[in-house]
């Protein structure tokens, strides 16, 4: 049996990820979605285990010492990340797990591991992304500012993933999606093990 | 403008991968074929630049001493190989150029350039292969024997390409193919331009 996949996701906020992601999952209902632990109190309108894993700062602190964690970022005083070790338990039953992060976390995975497949959703353009969060038209000026500034240092690190989608139209991007999952299924390291497989 | 690729397809004798290569060329009527060169002379059901580009002997060596092919071998006391700058020229023009050579030539390829896509077309699996192989029933025992050396070889060195197609099924095959060329459009070292392009 074949070795499932980390499959790694991202893309500025605006650029429609939610949707191309929710079409790629329709089309391949064996993938598995990851589910991120953080240590953000829970919303009214949230589900342990669903949303995310609500865990407390210690034991979120326990998993950074023992190194377990694939990847974790800090955001507004609040730890946010995924266990490797349910992800490799995954793999190993042939399941290929996505995982929708921010860039942050995704370049530290690329350090700490070459075997992810890495995917970035990029708007048509980065003046098209602007015109997206500007025609919004709900946020304070300020607050717009720094959404723009994260948006332009994702579309700058967007080169360090190994394949980069444009949604410019949803089903486009989620066939060239569903090529590169089925073109990674027939990479040589993965396949070489079959040709003489049956006669060991 | 996007470059072109150049795709090296190989496989064993026997595979399929004729069969499985027109089903490609007829859905991708973009991609060109490469024809290459030899000093075999033509054959009366052969057409010059056709079926071949048949050249002198001396043509050729002079190509081997500007070191203008992109892979040569000899067989039979005969030359064969690909000239390089139409391959370049092709793909500066946008256009990816199909090589359909043998693995000993392929190979050659991988250690000049690491910009090509390469894909090995396999059999299920090596005995199957023999059982087709044989199956012809057509052939000398010595022959067959030889034959049956270089298949084995030929897989063995699948893995140095980067993709491995396994033809169990023709339409399948072509499937997979088809979405190696998409996914390799997709790869960031081609797209990373794409999101700046119009602000420059």
């Amino acid at each position: 049996m074949k070795k499932g996949r980390i499959i790694i996701l991202s893309g500025p906020s605006g650029v429609g990820k939610g949707t191309v992601l929710r079409e790629v999952m329709r089309r391949r209902p064996e993938l598995r979605f990851s589910i991120s632990a953080t240590t953000r109190p829970i919303r009214p309108s949230e589900t342990d285990g669903v949303n995310y894993h609500f865990i407390s700062r210690e034991a979120f602190e326990k998993l950074i010492a023992d190194d377990a964690l694939l990847e974790y970022v800090t955001y507004a005083n609040n730890y946010y990340g995924t266990p490797e070790k349910p992800l490799d338990e995954a793999n190993a039953q042939g399941i290929s797990v996505v995982l929708e992060i921010e860039a942050q976390g995704a370049l530290k995975v690329f350090e700490r591991r070459d075997d992810v497949i890495s995917i970035f959703i990029a708007p048509p353009s980065y003046a098209e992304l602007e015109r997206r969060l500007v025609g919004r038209g709900d946020t304070a000026p300020e607050i717009m500012q720094e959404r723009l500034r994260i948006a332009r240092w994702e579309c700058e690190v967007a080169k360090k993933y190994q394949y980069i989608v444009v949604n410019d139209n949803i089903e486009r991007a989620a066939d060239q999606i569903d090529a590169i999952l089925t073109a990674e299924g027939c990479r040589a390291e993965y396949q070489s093990m079959i040709l003489f497989e049956e006669e060991k």
